[in-house]
């Protein structure tokens, strides 16, 4: 079921880079740097994915996803002043991205015909390599460090996702469960951390 | 016009790498540490660019782009003492490398075959990826995150070097018109910033 | 001698873990942060080593890479606190992992057909990466950037390796030449540093 894949590809990307433009927003950045910051964590983590499997990078050849990043980036810039809490919303996004990259580092991994420790890890590292390119870029404390279980929010999501494709699942439950298990841990992290 | 796209290549590298050795030189570091950060600084981001075009890294293939980084760590390590304002020549140094390096990320990259989007993009990030791992490595406050301009400067010139390529002007005319777009930007920047 | 190769390849990435995990240790975090930066620190300088030379990711081929930072992260996770100078035993796994890889990152490189400047500089970083990013992503001053010879110790042995080996000596014996002069190096910075 492609599209069910394309969709959260698109979605991690989308939070991701909402995630980004809010850094750039609690900065006070100008509208090119949130379009940076935005890029930066929308597509980096899928951007270390397809470097280590050497694959052609996602998005040089399908440009829409970039052009996400900056209408996201864009929309943030002109609204982001309205939220009170950004912060939480940035925390929630994140939760969002790192729940969808976690299942689509794995499967990407597992398609190049990686076994299923290596995919875990390139579903961590999906997960999480953008958002900690945010805090190093921007010397916020890196999110994935704090005691939070963030890496293990990711970590899970992933175990979770290859287990059940393991079992012959089809794609959309295999990834719907492990977005939801990495999405639950996150959310518990995020509610009582 | 190729020898003018290796002279800009070229020029890029070295001013990069005198930023890179000028820093090392505020930290008051070692020969060694001078040569890794002109390296790091001169040659990221063009290795980050080839990277994700899936080329061959550009220093690997053409050893004298090391030896530039090398031959200007020790010129800096050995009279850098001598001047006055090292952060103003840094930032110099920096403005040069932006615009040369936005014009040629941009230009690889629609070589490579990448539409007019990617290849912004692409020039953005090769020239501003270097000065940003040097400034990460040394924990310096992250040059391009400074509210001057830094990243619209090297959007701009690529966009120039991209919109005047694309009326099919020759390179040196739509390179020409990049850098001094990049530079120009930046000039204003440092002066009034 | 490809058996002694692969336990040079082995020890380095297994130092190079145990240093990643007492970084953890020491910043007080979960099992799972202690096997992210385990991995990251452990197979982060050949990573890049394998991106630069255009040739598989040699974790993703071979996952028992991964398996020995796991083992390695676990292992200090229980045991960690038994040692009083946790510090000291970092400096000294990352002695022994910079040695091992400023050989490494150069015999690879020269394998791959890189001329010799560039095997040094590629045995520098791969020796010097892993745990730069370690430090980085841990917002730790960086180990590289201290005053106390640390890229010196990468560079030297890197050279006497790619030396020794254009004497047409057996790898074995240029490999044991770099590796000594490296840790050497490296174990006087630590003593009298």
């Amino acid at each position: 079921m492609p599209s069910f894949i394309d969709f959260l590809d698109v979605l991690g990307v989308a939070v991701f880079a909402v995630s980004g433009a809010l850094v750039a927003s609690r900065k006070e950045m100008d509208l090119v740097s949130f379009g940076l910051l935005a890029s930066l964590t929308g597509i980096g983590g899928g951007t270390l994915r397809d470097l280590l499997l050497d694959q052609p990078v996602f998005w040089i050849e399908q440009p829409y996803y970039l052009v996400t990043c900056l209408i996201v980036a864009i929309l943030v810039y002109f609204t982001a002043h309205v939220f009170q809490r950004r912060f939480i919303i940035l925390l929630w996004a994140d939760a969002i991205g790192v729940a969808a990259f976690s299942v689509m580092g794995a499967e990407v991994a597992l398609r190049s015909g990686a076994n299923e420790l290596v995919a875990i890890v390139m579903g961590m590292m999906t997960a999480t390599f953008g958002g900690l390119a945010r805090d190093v870029v921007c010397a916020e404390p890196v999110l994935i460090m704090r005691k939070e279980l963030y890496a293990t929010c990711a970590m899970a999501g992933a175990t979770v996702y290859v287990g059940v494709a393991a079992l012959e699942a089809s794609f959309i439950i295999s990834a719907l469960a492990g977005f939801t298990v990495a999405f639950a841990l996150r959310a518990g992290g995020i509610h009582w951390g």
